[in-house]
């Protein structure tokens, strides 16, 4: 077994190296994904479909603590559809894919797979709505969408991906701004809580908002390459759809009113969040929230007598708090621990004949590596404690990797500078004005990422042209 | 809302009158569904939608105690995958849509939405699978999948619908033979317990099994209209589709063999099973295991003190163990009595001043319709009975109208005048040969819904032909 642990760490290129390549071997060793033969399609292999299994369960009973139902809606959208409201159809009509034809027969309009689906909850929202007691209408969907990316990547950008979609209509422009921002807190703390992501809350500029959007709100957050990762949106629509596709309701006052509506939406992308926030070059490392095994058992000298049956009896009394896996096969202890830490499984459970003996088993850290021997009286309290313990670690370094990664420029040479050099989040200044946004892209393929809530006054002029300052932004290469 | 309550009523079409109709009205008055503007796709309204994953819950429960894991294929397949096995494509090429562009691009090959994913499935399979250590390989995947119907009725027949496919590989033709019987066996289990629907196992003739299948199993259920539903399948592949694909793995022999591969399905098809075995003329009649609201609580004389806390204290205490709704609506009693019950929520618990003062509530079972007194203090165990009595009814409800409507015919006479006048399930011998399931469906429109595992010899002749018999097979006319 000695030549496949060496195999196995050696194919890992490690992150300083290059950390494109870091992060595609780490998705395909930890089988994560397969390359299909659909360009820009991915296979999601199981270990990381139950990745997305657990992110679904947390998100999906957040959105039901908060009176949203699930639904579903048609894949396709019809020509004429999609074209009902100006600027979402200008936004997406470049990516989308065509069906043009039913088996053997030419359609008469033709249909695009759903890129996002505001005007179906739409066409839907306007046959439904009539009356104020039909508002709000809090709806979400877990669904498979596609936009026609040209370069793609698994999970950060992918032809069709996977996610959810909340589509709310409401009474007023109050409500559909509470909801707005509502939704986007939800987002947040999923990140922070469940995935050990600290994220920017802020609002996006005119320019990086959603096609059709009255304001998009985002959550950013930081890769340990210095790029930001745009990680969830939350859109607050106004009354533009509503004037688009006719849908009015009947005020507790007799008249006719336009809704108000929003959306929000998180995808598999947050897996590719997940790899490239926290995983360094063992492989990968799992917040213990989300992990699909939370502690591996791992036994040792597993052919002497009673090793097997002790090891199978910890996971059966771990399994029923826990997600735990043994792995009793005939490879190498060693192996074994390469290949759960380059899986990232938060904690590895060693048992073997001094420990029994000593009524124990070794705790190993996916974080902080320690070892440590605990009674196996109380092992799940240790599991237990050990998993809090690492979610909060992970977190904890998310944190000061995005401080230290977060950047202050005054001045425009500072500003090309640090985004040359040192990359992460740069907070300058800006004058509200299209045209700075554009010229730092151009100059440094910087984007403004969002004008996070908190705000602070770090200069009186913009980063870029020196005119006087309306808010402080938060700059970034992204993915 | 005396007048309301009465179009609530007169609204459903009695089934005996027009049982399509029937059908229809409950569909959309029960809030399942709305149309969409794309033909033949739906708009899953909530209701629907969680029944569908109560659905979900209980199979994949049982998917993944029998060692199932989940993953997600792509929802793509270029022409040329899919034309890879001859009878495969065949049996799918009529009923596929086509994306032939990209944005404003045009493709270099089309490709098909997908139908079903025996074809995506095999080319990861030829990826991954290379040892007799990499067998079985036990995958599923809940997806949607778009077949090009002409016409389509909610659930029943849909261009889009929502299912699970689950697909394996094995090492030998038996593993592969016992996986396919297992998972029928899960899915007759599946229908019984959770949906209370009896079903017949058999194996499907030649004539009606899957493209590309070597065996085709299937559960058959039988509607209240006497017509059959095809409620679950589940192929042996043998290895015709490893050949084609070139799925080889190295045995412990140390030579290459095939894989043995087979596919399993359930859709969304059973919420349309779910209306047609349990309903009545008063509307939806829901198993309690897969009600989305188990027990509705409706206060009576809500406007006197106390009444509604109560209602609230006993929704909050119920909800500790069931799916349970509250409706406080200014509605009258009597118009909330005839909206769940045409939802079909299995319990209604009735709570007003005086059984407060008794320290009681009234339970409504939506089979018997019999009110019973409960006191408060054990109302949980009493939902709990009440709850397991209905399902077990439903169950013995179903079974006896499949009983009275199975029939044996053993003259073609006598076949056809059972088809034509009374319908259901008829067993009749069968020698085994196509043209007569031709002509039976050509003479009556009766299809063989399967060859049962539970053979009866009710005679020596075909009841077509009257040469020598050779199965015993279920006919009946199917949805």
């Amino acid at each position: 077994m000695a030549k496949d642990e060496k195999k196995l760490v050696e194919e890992i290129t490690s992150m300083s190296e290059d950390f494109a390549q870091w992060y595609t071997d780490i998705v395909k060793k930890a089988k994560l994904v397969d390359y299909s033969g659909i360009r820009g399609c991915m296979v999601i292999q199981p270990y990381g479909y139950a990745i997305w299994e657990n992110i679904q369960k947390e998100l999906d009973r957040r959105f039901k603590e908060t009176g949203h139902e699930n639904v579903y809606m048609p894949m396709f959208i019809p020509e004429s559809l999609l074209q009902k409201e100006k600027d979402h159809v200008e936004g997406f009509s470049p990516e989308v894919a065509w069906v043009t034809h039913g088996g053997a027969e030419k359609l008469e309009e033709r249909l695009c797979v759903r890129p996002t689906s505001e005007t179906l909850f739409c066409d839907h929202y306007a046959n439904i709505i009539h009356s104020y007691r039909d508002l709000p209408k809090l709806y979400n969907q877990w669904c498979n969408v596609v936009r026609w990316e040209k370069t793609t990547r698994p999970f950060l950008r992918t032809m069709e991906f996977l996610w959810q979609e909340g589509h709310t209509a409401h009474a007023t422009a109050e409500e559909a701004e509470a909801e707005t921002l509502r939704m986007l807190n939800v987002y947040a703390d999923f990140c922070e809580q469940e995935l050990a992501i600290p994220v920017v809350k802020g609002r996006k500029t005119d320019k990086e908002k959603f096609a059709g959007a009255k304001a998009t709100y985002t959550i950013e957050s930081l890769m340990h390459d210095g790029k930001a990762l745009q990680s969830g949106t939350s859109h607050n629509f106004g009354d533009g759809f509503a004037q688009a596709f006719g849908i009015q309701y009947t005020g507790e006052d007799n008249e006719l009113h336009y809704v108000h509506q929003t959306s929000w939406g998180m995808t598999t992308r947050l897996i590719g969040a997940i790899i490239m926030v926290h995983g360094d070059d063992a492989g990968l490392k799992l917040p213990p929230r989300i992990a699909p095994v939370q502690a591996v058992i791992i036994p040792i000298a597993q052919h002497k007598e009673g090793v097997l049956e002790k090891a199978e009896e910890l996971r059966d009394r771990l399994s029923q708090k826990f997600r735990i896996k043994l792995d009793s096969s005939d490879k190498s202890p060693g192996w074994k621990f390469s290949e759960y830490e380059m899986k990232g499984v938060p904690v590895r459970i060693e048992i073997g004949p001094k420990d029994i003996e000593n009524n124990q088993a070794v705790l190993v850290s996916r974080t902080t590596r320690e070892k440590v021997f605990v009674s196996l009286d109380n092992l799940e309290e240790e599991v237990g404690k050990l998993l809090d313990k690492i979610q909060q670690e992970m977190l904890d370094a998310a944190l000061k990797n995005r401080e230290e990664k977060t950047s202050v420029a005054l001045s425009y040479d500072e500003f090309k500078e640090i985004v040359e050099t040192k990359g992460g989040f740069v907070k300058a200044m800006w004058c509200g004005n299209e045209e700075c946004e554009i010229r730092i892209k151009e100059d440094t393929s910087a984007t403004s990422r969002c004008m996070p809530f908190e705000q602070e006054q770090l200069s009186d002029k913009c980063v870029c042209c020196g005119k006087p300052a309306k808010k402080m932004v938060y700059w970034g290469k992204a993915y």
